[in-house]
């Protein structure tokens, strides 16, 4: 795997790296992915942490909440920390933040001023983190540590107050875009192309820009267009309106909750990750309405049905949602009448697309028009610049070197690909893996020979403590084919079995057929311990030839491969136990 | 008509205009029409004339070579101009230079270096005009008169070396884009984004861009793209390539060249405005080619098909242009055979569609492929912002007020409507029309009260004396129905016919049919100036009875109105003319 990223291009390989003279940019989570953004800036005594994200479990982590990065250099690193910044609020680059104060502790954490919001939403659930610092910054903050001067750009983005970074080092000038898109006719704060331009004029070194959407053409749907089509569709609604959205799309949120008070419609929201952000909008005006817009749950029924409007979270159709619950029939407030119209102003992320389409089933079943976002219908737009947005970055910032982030690795060497096409050599583009690192030196850019450790930490609830890789592969297996648990008593200093095998299963096969097998088996252990026992044995051995004796022979039987776990209790342990 | 221009907002009217104290912004060409632009800045006693072009004549000005704006203004504050600037090289901005040079002296013309080259082959052939001196200017270049610093940015287009302008006035900061497009991966020079938005940063009164795409949604087609189109073609064809398209595309004619020479094929160029451009752009090293490249027409027909790529004039389908007298057979060197394949690296200018259609057929039946452009195919792209990059500018420059130019009447109104989106307030923008002029006084900008003389000069030759829209519409009748001249010989002195009325008449009915017609016309003009010559008149009175004898009548036979050009020969004169 690293091996193909670093095949891309090898021609520049770092001279001897020096950290007390160079610079090193690395990434722990954000590259080869979408999620867990984490992007780090070292020089000497000095790391400087740009956003801590988490990223969502593919189905096939089971039992998993979040993943998040491997902060081992971090932690090793502790005292070097100088600064977390944050250029926004969604989960992929504010998710990790309890998890990494819980790690290693971080004075300041710099955050614009949505984020920080909803940083200090999620801190104050978790009362020993809140003693963190943090400071709200925007476009003309600055931020000065020993080795680094730190500025800021206006970006749009799909939650407002997104920023870019530019990192003066003292090998070189870097800027990090954070996410973004170009939206010539925004709603909400503009870009700061002057800035951006005016940096790009005074020389960049590196640019490491948003890659997400590298492999889309053309240039993305302007969010005043989505908010046009969504007023039409106000304009002409008669009965209830549901409308759906990402919550954390402020902008988005505040156009509809205009377009309902406008149409003289009521709103009611459900979902606490839309109250939440509601809540917060109101507080920093971002959501700019009547406080009347607002009905209380209990009454939406006094309300006619074309003086109602319901805004709710579960466009992704996450099964515990308000939207996914209102299809079913088990929300507490509403259910779907004939006449009702279901505005879904959002993009199924491929992972959800069958959970959309069984939600939009549902409604459709119980009498509602649901509209989705279609190529004509422009419902949604995304949040991440296309191909012509991203190139224009590149003219903007002209930097000499390039390194695509925040995306798949076919997103990173496409977005390497059109930085190329905007006439950056191509041995200048570093497409690159979590854990690679880039030497910063007098103004040049060397891929470096050493790596830093990463990887895919699991987090199931809030323990960071053990889960790896392993875990997971277990959970997987346990899934997929059950266990068989073989619980052996013996008397480890007389080197005698106390009593024959007990063998117990859960999710292998039907206990029915199993009866004779599981006999079979216990025999089989039996003997086999019998014969280990004859002479000196540990522990470790006797789970070994457990495990050696049953595996194969329940896969030859069954033709599956069931976690065997032995279970070996000492008879002096036993009778301890006994005696508490 | 300049009602529908002032009505679109009337917000702002100017106050009292003080031509000491305020500057005057104006086009004598270029406003609710393509061509013949030239925009005018003037203040106190100084005018800044920006491009010269002329405008090529619709199909029913009959006769007319060009169509350049109405001097009187300019003649009139001769002693004003102080330098004539040019933003690139195309006819539609610097066709109208001669015209201009020969109405009023100017010094000094500013040009950038395509420009210039042409400029001066233009003026080298009419030797009466080559002592102006022409000043090469670049994106780096100022010009400091009594009241303006100019500065310039460059900007693409589809000839090289175009530049956008900025206009210090005493008043306020203009921004003139030219003629321009964005293309984030160009070929040839690139845009300067980071000065643009300086400029913009630095704070700008009023933006003036070109309208010619705002119909057009989206973002234009990269050269880049028609290239590697292109490129393919080449890669793929079989015999003889013949391509052709805009003379002074010197950018995209690079790549058609340097695609012929990679892929083995010599090149002859056919055409006078091509083979021109060809040696400007070798000379001036914006075309990089080897000269080996280039072949003698005369050896065409020495080399096999495969290794032969003919470049010519004539995309739009022009009667005399090289490729349209290839299709005919009529030219020199070249026929088709089958097997030819033909590009159009063009998109025919609307009125021109029919005789490209005709020169596809033409070639077509001869056996030739012929390639156009289409959506999938992009073998061209346009030289003028569409939406997108309108708004792009808009942004970089981010100005005050904005005015329309460069461009019909719809064409200035949808981008007043663009800028509206991108948050220009639709009070500030100015649509205009040619003449209309716009105050600018301390950093604001306000529709004058008052009118520049405009007008639309129709050129016959080279001869801009006399001739006007009177000329014209004569020569509109002239087509249309004829013309009927009456020979009237008198004795003014005696107040006496001396013979009967001669009708001679052209274009107006067959002479067979005629004969008894004209026979009674002229007993019908010969009774009715019999009449008319009892009393004293004067020659207008006879000419007027001629005309009001013979129009009616002849409308009557003949449903027709052709011109009645009434002749009065004097008998003094007559005698007179006779003795010498």
């Amino acid at each position: 795997m690293t091996n193909k990223y670093r095949n891309y291009n090898q021609s520049y390989t770092s001279p001897n790296y020096d950290p007390k003279k160079h610079t090193l940019v690395y990434a722990l989570g954000g590259l080869g992915e979408i999620g867990k953004n984490m992007y780090c800036f070292e020089h000497d005594d000095e790391i400087i942490i740009v956003d801590a994200g988490v990223k969502f479990p593919d189905d096939d982590l089971l039992g998993i909440d979040y993943v998040i990065p491997d902060y081992t250099h971090l932690i090793k690193n502790k005292d070097k920390i100088k600064a977390l910044i944050i250029t926004h609020g969604h989960e992929d680059h504010i998710g990790g933040i309890p998890f990494l104060l819980l790690s290693c502790t971080i004075d300041k954490i710099y955050a614009p001023r949505f984020a920080k919001a909803l940083i200090e939403k999620k801190l104050s659930e978790k009362r020993r983190l809140s003693k963190t610092k943090i400071i709200e910054i925007n476009g003309d903050s600055s931020i000065q540590t020993k080795h680094f001067r730190i500025g800021f750009f206006n970006t749009i983005h799909s939650i407002p107050d997104s920023l870019g970074i530019l990192i003066n080092t003292p090998n070189g000038r870097i800027v990090e875009t954070g996410d973004f898109k170009f939206d010539l006719t925004p709603i909400g704060r503009n870009a700061d192309y002057q800035k951006m331009a005016y940096i790009g004029a005074s020389g960049v070194t590196l640019l490491m820009s948003d890659s997400t959407n590298s492999e889309v053409e053309g240039f993305s749907i302007s969010e005043k267009r989505v908010a046009q089509m969504i007023r039409e569709i106000f304009k002409k609604t008669k009965g209830r309106l549901l409308v759906s959205t990402f919550a954390s799309n402020v902008d988005r949120l505040s156009q509809i909750l205009n377009c309902a008070y406008e149409n003289g419609r009521r709103v009611v929201v459900f979902g606490r990750s839309m109250q939440n952000v509601v809540e917060i909008g109101l507080k920093l005006k971002t959501i700019d309405i009547d406080e009347n817009a607002f009905i209380d749950p209990e009454l939406i029924n006094t309300l006619p049905a074309d003086k109602l409007c319901i805004v709710c979270t579960g466009s992704q159709g996450e099964t515990l949602a308000a939207l996914s619950r209102i299809a079913n029939g088990t929300h507490k407030y509403v259910k779907i009448i004939p006449g009702d119209t279901v505005v879904l102003s959002s993009n199924p992320v491929p992972g959800n697309a069958i959970n959309v389409s069984g939600i939009i089933n549902q409604l459709t079943r119980c009498g509602a028009t649901v509209l989705e976002n279609t190529t004509l219908s422009s419902l949604h737009t995304t949040g991440h610049a296309s191909q012509e947005e991203q190139k224009l970055m590149l003219q903007l910032i002209k930097p000499k070197f390039f390194m695509p982030m925040h995306g798949e690795y076919k997103m990173l060497k496409m977005h390497a690909e059109t930085a190329q096409e905007t006439g950056i050599p191509e041995e200048n583009c570093f497409v690159m893996a979590n854990g690679d690192a880039l030497v910063l030196s007098d103004g040049e850019v060397y891929r470096a020979n050493t790596r830093i450790q990463t990887d895919a930490i699991y987090v199931d609830g809030n323990d960071i403590s053990g889960l790896s890789t392993s875990v997971i592969k277990d959970r997987k297996i346990l899934a997929d084919n059950g266990m068989v648990a073989v619980v052996v008593c013996i008397d480890s200093r007389n080197n005698k079995i106390l009593c024959r095998p007990g063998i117990v299963s859960r999710g292998f096969v039907f206990i029915k057929e199993s009866q004779t097998l599981l006999k079979e088996a216990e025999m089989l252990v039996y003997d086999a311990l019998k014969a280990a026992m004859k002479q000196r044995v540990t522990f470790g051995d006797l789970k070994n030839t457990i495990r050696n004796t049953l595996e194969p022979y329940l896969y030859r039987k069954t033709n599956r491969n069931p976690i065997v776990i032995p279970v070996i209790l000492n008879h002096r342990d036993a009778m301890r136990k006994k005696e508490n």
